[in-house]
């Protein structure tokens, strides 16, 4: 049975997810308002009924795809680290959420590109910049932990910090693709060793 | 005599780079394929025929303005460093092109803003990708020649760095706006202390 094939619903061809991910890649490819839902039918081999069945709008199929991004984004901050590191430093638990967030970008790198083009254009938009806004704080708020316990240079502005680090990770959607020649893992050791201690060789 | 009053032609209102500017905000607000000249003429309070004196095509002011981003960029890689500075290390160089490269953004927010945002659609895209990737290139021949000389550790690859760290410079036009608490010098050093020397406090 093909990868494709519903297994939600025992129609042949795509489940939400399916359909979900190709209207994505449209949305990445032609830009959300040039996509029409007669498009995606037709990229899907689908009816626009077929497709309405599984969703409300368009708008709807932009918001859970923005909501599976932020979703898989903010977990990482929620995420705590092994209980061995119940009580970590601040700056373990930046260094656990810079790894994880390279993770969930290469895990889910469509929805991801999605999201970090959203503009604010409608109420959907608005709501994922909101909540964009709020993880862009939390990871202030760690980078401002971190300083306090001494562990991070005190010289720079935390939200500055949290701005190009994010920065960084967040250009890889830029030139990733899967099965390239660095994995996920080697990935976050680099975005790691560059933004914790820097190319410079000691 | 204000800003906007053509030196130029002696032409009330705007000459070639008032109209360029306006041009590269719309595209930028609205993205370049939905912006039609009709769109630029309503904008600036001038008729099409006024726009075509001065830009062959809609295309044409796309080529000037990614033009004037690329040219920006090309030169910090192409300026030498101070005179006492000639034999320059490799590192010396890497660190005065970032800073360089900190200052052009900043200067030229939305021209580099919507270079960033090219994606090959059109001949006038792809030379300006081509260039792009020309000066990507001369970035991790140099990151490869600090690497080379001892100064930057290497166990990274050269152009996985190159990347990432013009991914961090790249993120500034995502919320850099002109007068914010951070200007182009202080932005420059701390991307050169994050991408050199780390957040870590010794």
């Amino acid at each position: 049975m093909s990868e494709m094939q519903s297994t939600r619903r025992g129609r042949p061809g795509y489940d939400q997810q399916g359909i979900l991910a190709v209207a994505v890649a449209a949305f990445n490819e032609h830009g959300y308002d040039a996509t029409s839902i007669g498009m995606l039918a037709e990229r899907l081999g689908l009816s626009k009924s077929a497709i309405y069945h599984h969703f409300g709008s368009k708008d709807q199929i932009l918001d859970l795809a923005l909501d599976a991004a932020l979703s898989g984004l903010e977990a990482v901050v929620d995420d705590p680290l092994p209980a061995s590191a119940v009580e970590a430093s601040a700056v373990a638990r930046l260094e656990h959420v810079l790894r994880g967030a390279v993770h969930v970008l290469i895990a889910q790198l469509p929805a991801v590109t999605l999201l970090l083009r959203v503009r604010g254009n409608t109420e959907v938009e608005r709501r994922a910049l909101t909540r964009r806004r709020a993880f862009d704080r939390r990871i202030t708020a760690l980078v401002s932990e971190a300083q306090a316990e001494g562990a991070l240079r005190a010289d720079m502005d935390a939200s500055v910090v949290a701005r190009l680090t994010f920065g960084m990770i967040n250009s890889i959607v830029e030139w990733y693709r899967p099965g390239g020649r660095e994995g996920a893992d080697r990935l976050a050791d680099d975005v790691v060793a560059i933004a914790l201690d820097g190319l410079r060789r000691r």
